[in-house]
């Protein structure tokens, strides 16, 4: 309905696009540039040429996208050493791509081919304020969920960063709420936001930087939401198959119940956990909830866990367990924690196409029974997790020779056009990066994707952030 | 520390912000505008040049903006009849302000001193989905959320959506979350986002729009995410003074209870609720706060409530009551909601300068302790109502002749520079228009004033759409 055809009248604006290619700068004016930056930054580990290391920099073995180098590295410690940065990328026409946890699986991180500096986040890991009264904390992007939450609990503050995501990433790759200091592509600072928790002083300019993976600014201090430590549980239910366990989902998270997390993990992810030898207990190998529960007392979470197994039961669900204590729910969120090497140990030398799609929650079952029938017949090992709250879950599609890293690529391609066809999204959290960039138009039609591209055109018009990620097609890699 | 003042190099790239006021066309331009308006919708009432019906939709006795016409009034039905329009406007480089509920408090839909075309969403008043199984609707956008819950509520659909503004405000004002089918400057149609609740497929375009109070773009599709109809009861509790209450909300907000609202309401609110006689009851005239509670079940309701009163009465909370059903609770509840109207009653052919600003919860108490005092040597009239957990408060000053106008304006003046230097906003929920333009600086900085403008530039190059509003400047009424 949205799609229009109507006469196109010439006196109208359109939106211009340049189409051209960014011109980057020659060898020698790189060269010249890392000779700036190695002034600039006279600390003897600051900036690295080593091929090792600007190699591992745009590469990662958790994905399935080949490395590409960057030109040189560079660990910034403030934001006034990344506007430095940003000002020799300028003046040398240079790409600049950001590096933090490393947990990115579309690419997001992966140098340019025309070279450039990849700006490493690992030493602006500095924890700048935590305001109890207000259940925030303003942070370096650097700065991992896991060593904010060992902070927060080592100071005896009853609060915690409410994410759970890769052990290793980093504020940078996740940014989730609040105001944020950011060095545009001019290397001009601004902060987007004030630090109360609503505004509605004009649009939010914080969410343009938020998922745009570094192509519209350098993100160098954030606000993040905190919420409160409250007693907490760990529940587990099996069921016949995955279409019935996403209904109990949808029907329970309509209960008013305190539900923090609710993930599935299908029969082989359960095979994985019990192979991976980290688990203290055998799971039937059957799909798989995993709920964490809250509330502000043991009664009302007792209560809660009534409600939870009630529903899963009406579902078909079976062998219901709800952690005896802290501990107990701990070792059992750890299992659901490594699937991830649990299902990469499914398969020696593997390794994994992770696919992201996202629907609304009453498509989600259809959509991961026709997925499971197709990787069926595509004969390839895919174990499968879903935050089912959501309706996002991924296939960890495991490969080892080319042979079949084509046969995941197609069965992630046609996922794809299975969700987006359902309404959905080619990524729930993963981004778009390298990997998803061919699906974009198709998601959101072109005159959106020619909107993110006047945008991107508009701050930052050399080209020189992330360049060839996302929206931004000007890198065919 | 992000306000830096490094050596300014001049080699690298500054944002290009025009700094031109836009040319809009003639008188006669305009009238062959309207001309074509009229052949374009031909039915009797779509469009209106009636001098009532324009300043009537260029004017609001609710705030305290002096009224501007516009030239026109159009009434389109659907997205192609709004695109129609931009078109027109494009073609004759007229000025375009969307119009809908007409609630706004800082003039967001008052006319241009050049003349311009007012978009009435009336007629774009229908709900195209609803989908029970993801608890979310597709409406056009001048759909009132009291209709919609309504609507949910015949069809015997266990949601609703969980906001509660104004009683005629319509969705075009306070689109919340999901995507969006939006007319853009050019005329180009876009749809922002899938339904799908999550995703990651870069920035996120919707939020571009959202708050930019249709300088960007007009919303003509929204799709809202709705909440599950639950137990619910209203409870109260009196307070020697705002800042013991606001602690208790602090207190209250981390126990993890189902807190769907907290509100203040100061003496002098309380008191003119008693005056305005559409109460049932005659309440304490003291500081007092108003919760709305839910629950799984009658249980877990039970004892949210006495969570609420022993941190209340810990904090000095006196005279608390739960209501005994869901009349006592609607009755309740609408006494708060008549607290607008109640408080211009306060005072004989008042008119209200309502202040809107927003703070970090821990800073509340002092900002609202001190408004209160220089209020009090004011000698204005102002009830205060504050949604105190999220540090948003409202003073109703009511003011007759110019002299009471001018002292008005001088403390929300004071008022907001005491907010943005203790880190928070001038505008929480209402937005900037034409009342707030001039604190935008002072709160986000010049770089992110101009990065707003740069994206506008890029967006609307004609300045057409909604001009002198929010961050644009150039309108200088």
């Amino acid at each position: 309905m949205l799609h229009l055809s109507l006469d196109e009248p010439s006196y109208y604006w359109q939106p211009v696009v340049s189409s051209s290619k960014p011109q980057y700068g020659s060898a020698k004016d790189f060269e010249k540039a890392i000779s700036e930056l190695k002034i600039a930054f006279p600390d003897e580990d600051a900036v690295s040429t080593d091929p090792d290391d600007v190699y591992a920099h745009g590469y990662s073995v958790n994905d399935y996208h080949r490395g590409t180098a960057h030109s040189v590295v560079v660990y910034p410690k403030s934001t006034e050493d990344v506007v430095k940065i940003v000002r020799i990328a300028n003046k040398y026409r240079m790409p600049i791509v950001a590096y933090a946890g490393a947990t990115s699986l579309e690419g997001q991180f992966r140098g340019h081919s025309a070279g450039g500096i990849c700006v490493d986040m690992a030493q602006m890991n500095q924890i700048l304020q935590i305001n109890e009264g207000d259940s925030d904390m303003v942070c370096q992007p650097g700065v991992g969920w896991v060593e904010i939450n060992e902070t927060l609990h080592e100071k005896g503050i009853p609060l915690f960063f409410p994410i759970d995501p890769a052990l290793s990433a980093t504020l940078s790759g996740m940014i989730s709420n609040g105001c944020s200091g950011i060095v545009l592509p001019s290397g001009e600072v601004i902060k987007t936001r004030r630090r109360s928790r609503k505004s509605a002083a004009d649009f939010d300019t914080t969410k343009l930087f938020v998922g745009a993976g570094d192509t519209l600014g350098i993100i160098t201090e954030v606000t993040i939401r905190l919420a409160p430590v409250l007693p907490s549980t760990v529940a587990v239910v099996h069921f016949p198959d995955v279409r019935r366990a996403c209904e109990a989902v949808k029907d329970v998270m309509n209960k008013g119940v305190g539900i923090q997390s609710v993930e599935i993990l299908d029969d082989l992810f359960m095979t994985a956990i019990n192979n991976f030898g980290q688990s203290g207990r055998v799971w039937p190998t059957k799909d798989t909830l995993f709920f964490k529960l809250q509330g502000h007392s043991a009664a009302s979470l007792k209560e809660s866990a009534k409600v939870v197994r009630e529903v899963a039961e009406k579902h078909g669900g079976f062998g219901f367990q709800l952690a005896k204590n802290d501990e107990e729910a701990e070792n059992i969120w750890t299992d659901r924690k490594n699937a991830h090497y649990a299902g990469l140990a499914l398969v020696p030398e593997c390794r994994p196409l992770a696919t992201d799609v996202c629907v609304s929650v009453s498509r989600l079952p259809d959509l991961i029974h026709e997925t499971q029938k197709d990787l069926k017949n595509s004969g390839i090992m895919a174990p499968i997790v879903g935050h089912v709250g959501d309706g996002n879950f991924h296939a960890q599609i495991l490969f080892t020779i080319d042979a079949e890293y084509q046969i995941a690529k197609e069965v992630s391609t046609r996922l794809v056009h299975r969700a987006i066809a359902m309404d959905g999204t080619c990524t729930g959290e993963h981004g778009v990066g390298l990997g998803k960039r061919q699906y974009l138009v198709e998601e959101l039609g072109a005159g959106t994707v020619g909107l993110m591209k006047t945008v991107k055109n508009a701050l930052d018009p050399l080209g020189l952030f992330n360049p060839g990620k996302a929206y931004d097609d000007t890198n065919s890699k």
